[in-house]
């Protein structure tokens, strides 16, 4: 047995979506890192299959949306069904409707087999850089010393694996092929995305409560052959004696069928899920659709699956370890929800992590993970609980309101509503605390010994949500590029500079009352760059007008709104213009969309994961100081 | 020397823009195609870079068009300078419009260097099938024998090529392997894709007219390090004394110059193209530019021309030896339309070669190439004589308003415009030839004896033009597609149905009529259709109604429009409604944009490169029969 150790800033366990997307980050921040499993592949299909519009932004912020947005299926109608009231043997459409979730965001729902989502992430780490999943490891013991906690030595975690040679030829070299390797990787972080019976977790002592049910539903992926005219939406199914289903339309012709099985409601049922086959699920199906027949030649994929929601106490051990995704809660598949929640665990934390490992950020901003996205599995169970609740009540009052009852749901599935805070990263804002008096310029000592966000500045941007996208037009090039496609997940925070109509001579001199502070050496934006990187590469700055854009030169501007570097030149891809000139009709006005005032703009902080954690005045310069000194990493700088 | 002999369909030498298109036909079609090159690698960087609408149409019809899209510059904005009336020496600038290029289409102008488009077109060929460019090969010989044209034996083209063994080391022989192999390929057709000196063109002895000037240009793509405020927009420029330029920005931070070189546009002046340097042109873009300056560290790519258009007279040989691209249009480069037209030049071809050799389309439909798009080199010939012109002419009216000036080309740039017909595949209008009587039910026998289009169906799909794209509703899934994206090119031909509001009985009727008469076995959809062949393998139905969509059930409509599979189910993708219900605001009305009556509709035939062939009403059944019945070939049916 040979024994090597090696070092890491941060090792994930498990490469399902919330791994891969916490490698993306890794990968992305060029974090010394490691991701493990201990399947030899990926997922081939089936699983979980709903993508949602945050989900969707995300993704798209590493570059990763446009395949899935081509390959999935949009879901934009849902039909409900329930029993016909003059004949219990029959169904009937009572609602069809357009839940819009692409009103929420930029992106549609859709729904895809989780194998190409993995793939999609598989390629991003192949083409950002030396990242991969490392397959086939089995994980044997994992050590937690604070002793080992120093400035010299920061390695507190010890995890032992077991992994065979990779057996490429090589590196093969006799006997030794097959022979278990025995590896200690020490860690300065540890991230555990090993699914529903997470390692991880039990290593930490750590419970999920018992939420199981006896109720029982089976789920097959196939292509149907069938008369029920509404199998290409997405539809809830209540017979009178039959049971309830759930139907999504997939990619290609696959349709996932969602099917409560047996009379499993009542207490003392034994159903045997032995005995389960994915024609008995089809069979069950065909009942429940009756007058409607339901076949098939062709299945994808099928599970069976218990009602359940479980859910941890923590997710994190002393900001060190941390879990994610299903190994800290897990529920009932059927609002496609898992997936994109557990990913938006990992796009949480990781930025945070490699922030801290970099030294850019101060380790205190690791607290937050566990209560922002505490509070999200919180609501997530809720929601879970109440649809389980819906399917096994079966027909009755919500069914026959699908709409409304599914409405309540709505905005928390989308994702978007999401909102951190108040915390360390998230300042409270005065309208949560009117009793604070409100400070102009935040000069004010009150006001400065706690920070507050000034929400009245926006109606639509959020202190604590993600900042909503819509479109604007570069001020040098003119190209209608989406505001989150200037938000890119590269790990840098962002000064948007809402600047108002510099048209205006006093607006423009308030921006560059700003800009000056800005620009000065001694500008919280350089005390947090280190000395090597470029001036933008900690916080950038984006500015956003809302005046004529022909009335504005993009080089008359101060130059820490468009860089010189004396190889490149200027850079032209920071000041943009809203729309309510030139492209007339073509889209809406962003500053409208956002609620900002046109004259007088604002600035948001915004955080490397687009979610808004300052709201405040172009004034409000000492506000931003006290707010990145409380998060930030102050930098050693040359003299 | 070793020689052998290989037969194929399709023979394509040369692996540029258009010979690659014509291979992603070849492919798509599947055809015993190859496609040869002499040289040993795609172009890396630099040369065509301008795409327009129409291509950007053509590229997204086989699923290449979002690589590029999320790769290219936008172009939205044109920026005229011209010298300052007061100070000669200095340049204002006089004009800044918005071509709005993406109103003709779903596309903005965009602009990349040619070797990305190369690659993606590589890409598809790699996923689509075996076809892969065969590179480092020398054409050596072609004859064309007509003896050679039988039933049994139609391989009337003789080639002869050399080349080196692919020195893949599984294949290494000892000193075989640099030794040149000879092969014989005898093929049905030809296609010359070989450039501006094509060798394909010189063996068939056709002239290009020599109409090359002394005026020669640089262009270089830079990084540009300049003071001039509209270097990231397309700019036309003239000054007074030391030349004109133009500007295009480009993917990344490149930036291309076009510069007059010197006072060519003088009799007897002689320019040393030899002694220029990237570094001479930027300086003498920097004088042009003055009182602004340029420099640049960064220099990807760079060249000379001279300003010229060359034309051939003729661009096949007996319908066998085809010409398309540079081999039969050269000119210059400012208006980034060359690469488009080449493209499309084979896009016009080679569906209609494959139709030939596969038996499903009569020879004759070849006879088309040559005078559509003859006719479309023509009026390039004349806009780059104009835009040549343009330039040299120095500050005068038409750079005063440059806006106007380019105006008369917008819609020729953008490829929509283009028209094809009268002619075999395109029978003219009654609009054409008022004196023509015009038959409402088409059984008139005046009428039947010329066929002719109903151009007074729609105001805004017109005969002979490609058919413009809108959003529709998917009325099984209420997906949201574009009408493009389900007439892709896979080589078949579609009635569109726009059926009009079959919620209305009498309509529904009308619509019902028309499947009858389709779904009959002796209709001409199976009439052209092979046994083996599923029924919408030659000619697709698609239906697009105007009624509200929730008054429409699939199921109850005509089967014709979601055909039955007994593996597959029923066919969801056929059938979708117009957008003026339930999706409010988010698009406009297809129906309305296309200058359709809602409640009428009407009917279209469209070739498998989506040009409307035939225009009519749901009645006009014996006109679509007497159509087909001179393009396609009927096939033997079993008993």
């Amino acid at each position: 047995m040979r024994a090597k150790t090696s070092y890491s800033d941060l090792v994930i366990i498990g490469a399902g979506p919330a791994g891969l997307m916490a490698a993306s980050w890794a990968s992305r921040l060029q974090l010394n890192a490691r991701i493990l499993d201990d399947k030899a592949d990926r997922i081939q299909n089936g699983r979980a299959d709903g993508l949602h519009v945050r989900t969707m932004e995300i993704l798209d912020s590493f570059g990763m949306a446009t395949p899935i947005e081509k390959a999935s299926q949009q879901i934009r109608e849902i039909c409900s069904w329930n029993p016909h009231p003059e004949d219990e043997n029959r169904i009937q459409r009572t609602q069809r409707f357009l839940p819009k979730e692409e009103d929420f965001g930029r992106y549609c729902q859709v729904a895809i087999h989780q194998g190409f989502i993995e793939q999609n992430f598989l390629d991003f780490l192949e083409k950002d850089g030396p990242l991969s999943v490392e397959r086939n490891i089995k994980t044997e013991s994992l050590e937690f010393d604070k002793a080992d906690m120093s400035a010299d030595n920061d390695y507190p975690i010890t995890l032992r694996i077991s992994h065979k040679r990779s057996g490429r030829s090589e590196e093969a070299q006799g006997a030794d092929l097959e022979l278990p390797e025995t590896e200690f990787i020490k860690t300065k972080y540890l991230l555990g995305t090993d699914g529903g019976h997470s390692w991880t977790r039990q290593q930490l002592g750590l419970e999920m409560g018992d939420g199981k049910t006896r109720r029982h539903f089976g789920v097959i992926d196939i292509i149907p052959i069938t008369d029920f005219p509404d199998v290409r939406t997405s539809c809830a199914i209540h017979s009178t004696n039959t049971g309830s289903l759930m139907t999504i339309p997939r990619e290609g012709r696959l349709v996932r069928f969602y099917v409560q099985l047996g009379e499993t409601g009542s207490s003392g049922d034994e159903l045997d899920t032995e005995k389960i086959t994915p024609r008995t699920i089809a069979d069950k199906a065909s009942e429940i659709l009756s007058p409607y027949k339901l076949d098939y030649d062709f299945c994808d994929w099928w599970s069976v699956y218990t009602i359940g929601q479980r859910f941890a106490s923590q997710f994190d051990l002393n900001e060190r370890i941390f879990l994610a995704g299903d190994a800290v809660h897990t529920h009932s598949p059927t609002m496609g929800a898992g997936m994109n929640v557990s990913v938006q665990d990992t796009y949480n934390l990781v930025w945070k992590i490699g922030q801290v490992v970099k030294g850019i950020a101060q380790p205190r901003v690791l607290s937050t993970y566990n209560a922002e996205r505490e509070a999200v599995a919180e609501k997530l169970m809720d929601m879970d609980h109440k649809m389980s609740e819906f399917y096994a009540a079966g027909p009755g009052k919500d069914a026959r309101n699908y709409n409304k009852f599914r409405g309540q749901f709505q905005r928390f599935l989308s994702g978007v509503s999401v909102e951190y805070g108040p915390n360390i990263l998230v300042p409270d804002t005065h309208e949560r605390n009117p009793s604070t008096p409100e400070s102009q310029n935040g000069s004010d000592k009150a006001a400065r010994a706690q920070l507050f966000s000034k929400q009245s500045v926006s109606r639509k941007i959020i202190v604590g949500q993600r900042l909503p996208s819509h479109l604007v037009i570069n001020q040098a090039e003119a190209s209608i590029v989406h505001v989150h496609s200037i938000l890119r997940s590269d790990g840098r925070w962002r000064l948007l500079v809402l600047a108002g109509d510099i048209s205006k001579p006093a607006q423009m001199s308030r921006l560059e009352s700003l800009c000056e502070y800005l620009a000065n050496p001694s500008s919280f934006v350089y005390a947090y760059t280190p000395n090597n990187a470029k001036n933008d590469a900690v916080i950038e700055i984006l500015m956003i007008h809302a005046a004529p854009r022909e009335k504005v030169e993009l080089l008359d501007l101060p130059e820490i709104l468009h860089p010189f570097d004396p190889k490149l030149g200027y850079d032209y891809w920071k000041c943009f213009s809203n729309n309510d000139q030139g492209v007339e009709g073509e889209f809406s006005d962003a500053y409208e969309e956002w609620g900002v005032n046109k004259d007088k703009g604002c600035i948001a902080v915004l955080r490397p994961d687009q979610h808004v954690s300052y709201l405040g005045d172009l004034e409000d310069i000492k506000d931003m100081e006290h707010y990145f000194s409380q998060v930030l990493q102050p930098q050693k700088k040359r003299n």
